[in-house]
């Protein structure tokens, strides 16, 4: 029997609600592959950050930093700016554990309508590979003159060649492993110092994988490619923001935030990787068990994948189709009626 | 009997075929109007810059400096890398005039597909305004460490108080002037610097129009939401970088880049303005008299319009959308069999 110890980190809003769907699942399907998990929760929130003033302990890492996975509802409170709840839980996670990939995966699933006529279950399948730990995501930079007409602020973007580097390796060895296709995102005709930089090393890596076939879009001509035919893509590796934005719109063009899961991974497994639906802390639903799961369930699916359980992550997602393509059952988001619990029990009732 | 000075950059590939199209309109529509246009060509292109060593001579900007808009085809040309094109030719007249805002508006127009079921023609119609002189596209940067693995680069971006505000301040009145909405794009809880500045100013004019009703996106959530919903849209506001792959983003959702018109625009009109389409040069195409010039001609509508001359400019458009609503006459990236000319010349036959 193999034994795992997961940090579940339930967040705010909806995070508190998606959750535990996400560990209904993972014990079901463990049970049957013999698999014991063990949960160990943090109220590490924007909750705990209005009545402590800070969303994590000062030694929070160290508190999970031996544990297998780390298992991520959502975080975000009106009244909280976004960049507090960010900057103290997220980045501090996705960098103290080097957690450099961010994998999203995008797929239209049958019975999960999508806004783009042209994006058709089983042709959309797509991964966007994020870096996950520097770029344009700094805290370099500040402000000049405040007050005064001549206020400026300045951002600095940072990319290493090691950072780079390890991120586009992982890339192209996901793409060798899937269709063999990759696409770069990049700005090197407007941004030029990081993007070309970024190109550079994109070509560097490629000769080394003679297996794939790249080539590069500019992120505005990608951006628009991915409305515009979806199906072409295989693996979309991105910096920080582009990675960021592309895994927004192409999950809205596979039918919405509300579906979709990421991975924080840290491939060395020197640190635990995270698991986290896409979707946000949903204030205005909030509390009312309406919340869509399967973002969380999805990632608890990538999660199990990570351990080294593909087939049991496997399980998951094909009893989350079964739901989807046979049954009317869905929450509000898809058009369904179906809550939170109802929905999770029809994944449940088609698991072994 | 008004006359104009038009420089006229027709630039690479298709970029000569768009621009004569967008002259025959402008003569003829100019002749019913009383107006008298003169064109001055430059041959300022990749081609130039292969052949002379440059994009433009040294003193370009004095050589338009005077005359009253300038209109620009396309640049860019495979070897020619894309920094070169940009930062050699369009920047330096972007910054160099102060044509602070680009303006870029997306309607779906009838007759036109949009790949997105619900953007229908009669609700999407939405302006992207664009901040064109700062920003994300800056010089300032560079490398350390080259050639080690310790390589590093670093990019600054540079927003100041008197460039945020005199673009928003243009966004405002162009939300009053039209649906009374604005949507201002952000990243402030990753990007900590420059993006809480933007929020600021962005409350800041808002509190001065409150006959504009705002608010505010994330860029990844803006840009799912411009896939899910595009019709809620009326005036979106963004940085250099945000406005771009949001323009594009939102050309794509009604039909396609071939469609899309910008103006480079200097609001106080010291400096002439810039019209330009947002498609590329297409080298694939170019030279075989298959481009499609609506980008041209509607940007040439919007110079009519800055010009003075609205009614001109709306009988243009008027002209074009006949064409698509009432005949079946386009060209191949918009589903038809027609070439330059033959639609060109069907939106001449539709003019007075
Ligand atoms: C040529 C290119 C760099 C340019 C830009 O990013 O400004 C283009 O995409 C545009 O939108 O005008
Ligand atoms: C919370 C937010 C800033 C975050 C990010 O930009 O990384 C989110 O959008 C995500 O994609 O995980």
């Amino acid at each position: 029997m193999k034994h795992y110890r997961i940090a579940t980190i339930p967040g705010d809003g909806i995070g508190k609600e998606v959750l535990p769907a996400a560990r209904a699942v993972l014990d079901r399907v463990g049970r049957h592959h013999g698999l014991s998990l063990s949960y160990d929760e943090f109220d590490w929130s924007c909750e705990r950050y209005l009545a402590e003033g800070s969303m994590m302990p000062e030694d929070g890492l160290d508190r999970i930093r031996h544990h297998d996975s780390v298992l991520l509802g959502a975080v975000g409170r009106p009244g909280v700016p976004d960049h507090v709840s960010l900057w103290g839980l997220l980045i501090p996670i996705r960098r103290g554990f080097r957690q450099y990939v961010n994998l999203r995966p995008i797929t239209v699933l049958e019975g999960v309508p999508s806004p783009v006529s042209r994006a058709l279950p089983g042709e959309v399948d797509l991964v966007v590979v994020r870096e996950n730990n520097e770029g344009e995501y700094s805290q370099v930079g500040g402000r000049i003159f405040e007050g005064t007409p001549e206020e400026a602020v300045v951002q600095e973007s940072v990319f290493t060649r090691r950072g780079v580097e390890r991120v586009l390796e992982y890339a192209f060895d996901l793409a060798g492993r899937r269709g063999g296709r990759l696409t770069s995102a990049t700005k090197s005709n407007g941004i030029v110092h990081t993007m070309p930089f970024w190109d550079e090393l994109v070509a560097e890596r490629a000769a080394e994988h003679p297996d794939v076939s790249w080539d590069q879009e500019h992120i505005d001509a990608l951006a628009a490619k991915i409305v515009l035919d979806p199906a072409r893509f295989d693996v979309i590796v991105g910096s920080n923001l582009f990675g960021d934005i592309l895994s927004d719109l192409a999950a809205a063009v596979a039918g919405g935030i509300g579906v979709a899961p990421s991975a924080n991974l840290n491939p060395e497994r020197e640190f635990p990787s995270m698991f986290e639906p896409v979707h946000g802390s949903a204030p205005d639903i909030a509390g009312r068990g309406l919340a869509n799961p399967l973002g969380a369930i999805w990632s608890a699916s990538m999660m199990l994948d990570h351990l080294g359980h593909a087939e049991a992550g496997a399980q998951v997602m094909d009893a989350v189709r079964g739901v989807l393509a046979s049954s009317p059952v869905r929450t509000a988001d898809l058009g369904g009626t179906a809550g939170t619990d109802e929905f999770t029990g029809e994944v449940l009732s088609r698991l072994p």
